[in-house]
């Protein structure tokens, strides 16, 4: 394609913008962010190393990438703002789905909780105390995020445009955090429920509402958000499918995960719930005793992965996985995109697909 | 006083009016409010079942005494949605706070976290579910107070005004809220530290800043913003140390809050920090025995009471509160306020600090 020949925009260096943005946000915090007596407290410092520690930022690309496709140029402190708001509002969710899943790690280090009851070991309640101060720490990522927007500088257009999108992308990661909450510790074979989990976590979340606020911040019209979500959702749903596979097959060395979590949690997966539908009554025996026990083992998680492997879930993720990837990519060919976004939004797709991290 | 017999506004009446608008704000929800497959799910009819519970409404109450304070005539619309907003902020904030107090009643039915767990107590892990789901419960009601304030129609001068305000009130809350975990479960004569959380927590986030943010709203210049902080903290304070005594002494029958459960938390208050602070040995050793105790009887509260009693701390929180009182309404006397807004302030007082629940 000649669009493959168009000069791309270089990702790690917006993504090393990215993190200096936000790097500066919370060394200069709105005037709300609390301090105790003057300095920083236990919770901001916490807060900034949290979201200062290296990740994907895939979110604050996105923005930058969609704000770039609607042919944004000018009022970037505005989009970098609006775009760091959105990693910050990203450590809220983590924050609270780790104490929701119990991770004992994100990122290769200790999770949020685990972290505040290291702190505190010398407490005799330190467990109890580590995850009620990263529910409030969660509280202030997302407070934190909003007070970023408020300083951004949107102007009235920008504001009727982004905080729908906003307020929208805020209500879908919540639902689908309590459809997983609800839908986890035992193996269902709803296919369809676990897709929507994944649609609204993921997809929608991690996706397409990023790259539509970012478009629509640079005054997008109906059609390119329409692209962006044509895009972004089959692209979103493979990324979270091959996140599914990785949670089960994936190496934790690389994954910075314990392989067993996913299993041991029972989370409602596409992977998982296909192999329920196809498994054979004693298949399915040995998914309803494994799935979901906190006290798995290495045998029992080879157990599974085995009729994961032979019901032909893991194949036939693969494929919809696959499916999806060529779905965006489609999108993308049709749409009236610049060559260096569209090759720049060709790369996310890979990377969010093809990947082993 | 002259103004006593101006015509006072009907707070009761103001009341209602926060009520019926916050039926129709969660009746109507704003787009971003998940439902699941078409229907409010069960973290939408949960918040709001605990939003339109019987409550005081303190803080929509001054939100709206503020606007009219500040002369405020038209644009009602945005005034209620905006007071409403602050409850739903407010719902956020207790249920939180339920969770990590570990409160298994609010206003006399049980607690969000207690709720979910009955409501999934054929789950065998339904106490951890019910902790989790409030915890999503909570970020629900934060995310939906702000959907509310982003639907209110603030114009550009009223948002900013308002938004540096209402970020300010919120990071205040949290930093009050992290300071409270860290200093619960021993007793401790730090005076100063209980009065900051205090502040944080009552006089700014439950008096000050709403009565300020809806002063803003109406256009209030920086000396009436000064003048509501006069009446505001002092108030605030004395509002805290009434719940404070009200958690020793009260009559759980008229508080819905069992009488015994600050001093199993073993909660930083001013009257308990005075009483470490002026106790004997004796009496020093038998709070550090007793209060934090999970399993304190009504014997060993009994104890603490007397202690609290003899030292001194009771009558001196009472006096605190008297002062504190008296302070604000003389803010009243010198402030510009129309007669019936005054009147109104005074009520609220009264109420706030001569009271059995």
């Amino acid at each position: 394609m000649s669009t493959d020949l168009a000069p791309a925009l270089d990702l790690d260096a917006l993504r090393d913008r990215v993190d200096t943005v936000l790097a500066e946000s919370l060394r200069r915090p709105p005037a709300s962010v609390p301090s105790e007596r003057g300095r920083a407290g236990e919770l901001t410092q916490a807060l900034t190393d949290f979201v200062l520690a290296p990740g994907k930022r895939i979110r604050p690309l996105l923005c930058v990438l969609g704000w770039h496709a609607a042919g944004g140029d000018d009022g970037e402190e505005t989009l970098w703002r609006t775009a760091a708001s959105l990693e910050v509002f990203h450590a809220f969710a983590l924050i609270h789905d780790d104490i929701i899943d119990g991770s004992p790690t994100r990122r290769g280090r200790p999770s949020a909780h685990r972290a505040f009851a290291a702190r505190h070991r010398a407490r005799p309640d330190a467990d109890t105390v580590g995850v009620h101060a990263a529910i409030l720490l969660g509280d202030l990522a997302l407070i934190c995020s909003n007070a970023l927007l408020n300083t951004a500088g949107l102007d009235n257009r920008q504001r009727d445009a982004v905080l729908p999108l906003l307020d929208a992308m805020r209500g879908e990661v919540l639902l689908g955090q309590h459809m997983d909450l609800m839908a986890t510790g035992r193996p269902t074979d709803d296919v369809e429920k676990a897709m929507t989990i994944a649609r609204l976590k993921t997809a929608k979340y991690t996706i397409e509402r990023p790259l539509q606020l970012g478009a629509a911040l640079a005054g997008a019209d109906r059609r390119l958000l329409s692209l962006c979500s044509a895009y972004a959702l089959p692209l979103g749903e493979a990324f979270q499918m091959r996140d599914d596979l990785l949670g089960v097959f994936g190496d934790p060395a690389l994954t910075g995960k314990p392989v067993l979590e996913d299993l041991r949690a029972g989370k409602a997966t596409v992977l998982m719930a296909l192999a329920t539908r196809h498994a054979t009554s004693e298949q399915r025996r040995t998914l309803d005793a494994l799935v979901g026990r906190a006290d798995l083992s290495e045998d029992d998680a080879a157990r599974i992965r085995h009729i994961l492997q032979h019901t032909g879930a893991r194949e036939t993720v693969e494929r919809m996985i696959t499916e999806r990837y060529e779905q965006a990519l489609r999108a993308l060919d049709d749409g009236p995109l610049a060559p260096e976004i569209a090759t720049a939004l060709r790369k996310i797709a890979a990377r969010a697909v093809v990947r082993t991290t």
